[in-house]
């Protein structure tokens, strides 16, 4: 595949940065940006994650989400292990440059390595205080994990 | 409004935060949770902030969106300023519960401190390398900045 890059612009101002055309994301500290990826179809947030420059230039290049993994540390082309790779039919950046929304079709229908859907299985009831109990909203996996992954180690961190 | 708080339950095994009904937050180093929020309605991606355990715990319990400013470094109600509350119509958390879900509904319809209804109105081109060029998906302002916030400084750092 060619990995023809993207230039990011230097953040020279608020106007340029808000109200511009230039592309001129900030990254943070680690040298990443939040990314939030939602179906294209459903409107449904299907993951939460993070890229650096090189993950938000191939994304935008070829059309497909990359992103940065924090747990292993490695550059991350989503769904080259499971097979559900993300193909980005919208990319949006957010006011202030430093969040990328990635609207996409999932071949295969899975994002969560858990083997649901999406990542947000679990409803927190509103209005409650003290103990909550935590709500499942789908309780169908789309895989299984262990077939998928076999035994790779588990990214979630305490 | 009372203040009835929310116990979080500690973090004990993968099992219990993925494939558990506790609520077992995973804050940050600063203390934060990244907060993900679209529109109840339509699914559009709003905006995207942080939370310490103080705003996640109001959130639930007033059902209206409360947030961590880390450019102001303060409780934030959102709306408090401009009127735009956020009611929360659904709150989900994710595998790791690293990340919280919102769905709300916005009163006068703005989340966008710029003006605009949702943070996210320019669009990177898909497909493209080099000079890339933003193109706007929103156009029109819901409100007047100056008018809502005055003279408050620009949250967008550089």
């Amino acid at each position: 595949m060619s990995t023809a890059s993207v230039n990011f612009k230097a953040r020279q101002s608020i106007e340029q940065v808000e109200e511009g055309n230039d592309l001129a994301p900030k990254f943070d500290d680690r040298g990443l940006i939040t990314v939030v990826t939602t179906d294209a179809t459903s409107g449904e947030l299907l993951m939460q994650g993070y890229m650096n420059a090189e993950a938000l230039s191939l994304t935008i290049a070829t059309g497909e989400a990359h992103y940065f993994s924090r747990s292993r540390e490695v550059l991350w082309h989503k769904g080259a292990t499971s097979g559900f790779v993300q193909k980005v039919r919208e990319l949006l950046v957010d006011d202030d440059q430093d969040c990328i929304w990635l609207r996409v079709d999932v071949s295969g229908g899975a994002s969560c390595h858990v083997g649901y859907r999406s990542c947000f299985y679990r409803r927190v009831p509103v209005g409650s205080s003290g103990d909550v109990e935590l709500e499942w909203t789908d309780t169908e996996k789309v895989f299984d994990p262990v077939e998928v992954y076999g035994d790779a180690p588990n990214p979630t961190k305490l």
